[in-house]
């Protein structure tokens, strides 16, 4: 499937700032960009990066006071393996590639290290692996109300897990985080989403599961084959569409995702 | 100066189990390996894994059912720049290299997110960079109290800062996530520690101040120009020097560290 | 001096609701109630509490859907003792009168046990009594900055500690927990605040010094002999001016208090 | 049933120290004391005092420095209806006695405010009343798991939701906390427990049903009609047999509870 993104987010400087935005499409499974263009503000000199973590791109510059706009438009192509059936048994930390390991972690908004009564509880009796995933999220997606603008920012998998109430973000951080309390990799991974609405940046949870990452929408918010991966990490620290630093207020933000 | 280590560490295992090690040296700035040997049980083949973290060396393997104990034994040269002078000015994000860049995020037990209001108050009026990390690591040698045993594993920075007790590990964390709170990358080590009493591992925070990770240790147990680092990460998490998958029950641990 | 008090509450009553409200002016210490009436719903019959807590004076009465509004009006004479140097010493828990043990203990939003070695290596260098009190709403109003709408409703003396920012309710949460983490009784009070602006109900602590609860306002917005005592309690869910079961909606809210 | 008590706690006092006690019968529904005394250390004077929490008896005195055993002996005629079947119907705040209205709060241990979604989508559908308030205890019983010094004395409702492990004390927090969120009075009730093994001081939560004091132990560890109530408070905070105020380290403890 093709899909064409445009992003446009607009910002008012006060003071000179840095900026790093990950909002390129970031080379998912299945996925090929077939072009993209950036538009920075005038003048600007930037650092295109690729980070460790996912690895993800990045686009850093600094900006002088004013007003500015970021536009991002791609066409991608799709081309998603949704059937998870294949994906069978768990995994066998013994067999994890090293790049793996950090995600059976802990991280700030997935504390995993303190699920782990919940999750072999809850979740011990289905079958490793896929079974138990699907499970989880299917738990989440029962037992948790997706509510607009529900959680400040700093909302992790634990309050999600109590206030059983949350927004993308907070379904993906939950599903990460008991998945690790269950010794399997996870990671949170941003991305577009077709048909998401309103249209907006989406987060989902990823496995690594037959060596491979297999990804979850808790949420079921938009169909899984119309995700188009930005970028992945540990939690929603890793994978912020936008970081600033210095004096600045967000002012829009607009976000399309068409087929063709 | 010269120093040799010696680690034991055993266990017993109840059910096959995957054990992942930090412990060896892991080559600090001004640290050379003279020679070093790990023992492994009898008959265990291990994956002997750079990671990308640090880049941190692990040791993985999985081991049967009964006792078993991992001995480390290292030389070490170090050549440690205690003089902190030397590392003016405060961290530019737009000239931070990529690798960098995670280490401005909160992680798991080093919440900057929620500091903000508290590091700006406290120690925005000292000098950008390494005069604000002294003032820091002042600080909090003078409001945290070093109990022995007094924290459980998952306390964290936001613990520590309000409960002001705790060990290496909590000084460290809370030294990192109040750094991080005024936009400078700090990241957690853990290390052998010369002349610690009793011996132990030891864990101590550093920032990246003119191009270089600069080492802080707020709890001031041990000469900074004694420590060996081991693992290099976001927090505790990132640097446990074991983890281990199954039934186990650690037994016993001796560390030691002697000069020559 | 003689306040005049004007409180206006409107609230959209979806399916049939009790509420429970706490508005009435409470005979703080100097304080004569002069007149007041309260204006509840049409056919509606209310029962007149004083609860065992402060003792406050609640309204309970049960409506039905539709809006309504619930007026109060007050004329009060205050004859405040503003001087603290004359409560010297402080609580010696076996002369306290058993109604002022509780406050000595952990309530929702004032986990004074959690902050024992924070209040005794802070502030137990002071004189005990007046001495500490006095220390700690200044060390309050110094390290917290007033923002209104900072907090959402369930932040706790801890949040605010770490956050360094929050609402009136949050300094008096604050300044009650540091206190009974002393070993002295303290509770929180709303008020009627003659020149808070904008107008709006205040919440205090009081410390029960020399045999007499005393009026702390860390905050500083408006002055103490200014104040009309509502109700008191261990925290915000003890003292709130509103509670409401079913479902319901709070439109609007007014208040003033002028002098005369 | 005649139940007979012995209790003996013994302390060492390094400095003169104040203590309040709450380990008298407390004359729960049913219950009455047929004799009683209590041995204090030789020479003090003690307040025997009736608290406005419960209210509960309270022995309050100070010692100097050295050892001393508190004895309490009590001879107690227990007359429990265990039938839960005759209290239908749920609480109706407008008819609720002022006494109770505060057991609707959130306290310390039992943040009943974060639990709404969580009690209403779990515990919703049951029949209000004894029918939600028998489900949430199973749910318990079948979602915590007991595990003796599991939790450190700070723990709360919260922490055991996530945790799923704890004490008596953590499933009393946990009923108690979730029957309020369900806006229905609930009390936390220490108490001496025929058949508990091993002896020790149990805690148990009330929910006030068809006007009275209805109990509810989600341990399922002694039999509910063998329960004699000691003290009742919004949680453990408010119950705790043993404060005190100095340097003391408590030495021993021993429980018994027989028959005849």
């Amino acid at each position: 499937m093709r899909l064409s993104i445009l992003t446009r987010l607009s910002y008012e400087v006060r003071a000179p700032a840095t900026f790093i935005f990950a909002v390129q499409c970031g080379g998912g499974f299945g996925e090929t960009v077939l072009s993209e263009e950036i538009e920075l503000p005038p003048g600007v000199v930037a650092d295109f990066i690729i980070d460790a973590t996912g690895p993800n791109r990045l686009v850093r510059f600094s900006a002088r006071p004013g007003a500015f706009e970021l536009v991002y438009r791609a066409q991608v192509e799709t081309d998603h393996v949704a059937d998870h059936r294949r994906f069978q048994g768990g995994a066998v930390i013994e067999d994890l590639p090293p790049e793996v390991l950090p995600y059976l972690l802990p991280s700030r908004y997935c504390q995993s290290d303190l699920l782990t009564n919940f999750a072999r509880s809850e979740f011990g009796g289905y079958p490793q692996g896929i079974g138990q995933v699907q499970a989880i999220a299917d738990w989440i997606h029962r037992h948790v109300s997706y509510c607009r603008n529900s959680s400040p920012e700093g909302t992790s998998a634990l309050d999600t897990l109590v206030s059983r109430a949350g927004v993308c973000r907070d379904f993906a951080h939950l599903g990460a985080a008991i998945v690790r309390a269950l010794d399997m990799p996870a990671r949170v991974v941003s991305c577009y989403a077709w048909k998401l609405a309103p249209a907006d940046f989406h987060a989902v949870f990823q496995v690594f599961l037959g060596g491979q990452w297999v990804t979850f929408d808790a949420t079921r918010l938009a169909p899984i084959d119309g995700l188009v991966q930005i970028a992945s990490g540990r939690d929603a620290a890793d994978v912020a569409f936008a970081s600033y630093f210095g004096q600045v207020t967000p002012r829009d933000m607009a976000i399309s995702v068409t087929a063709g």
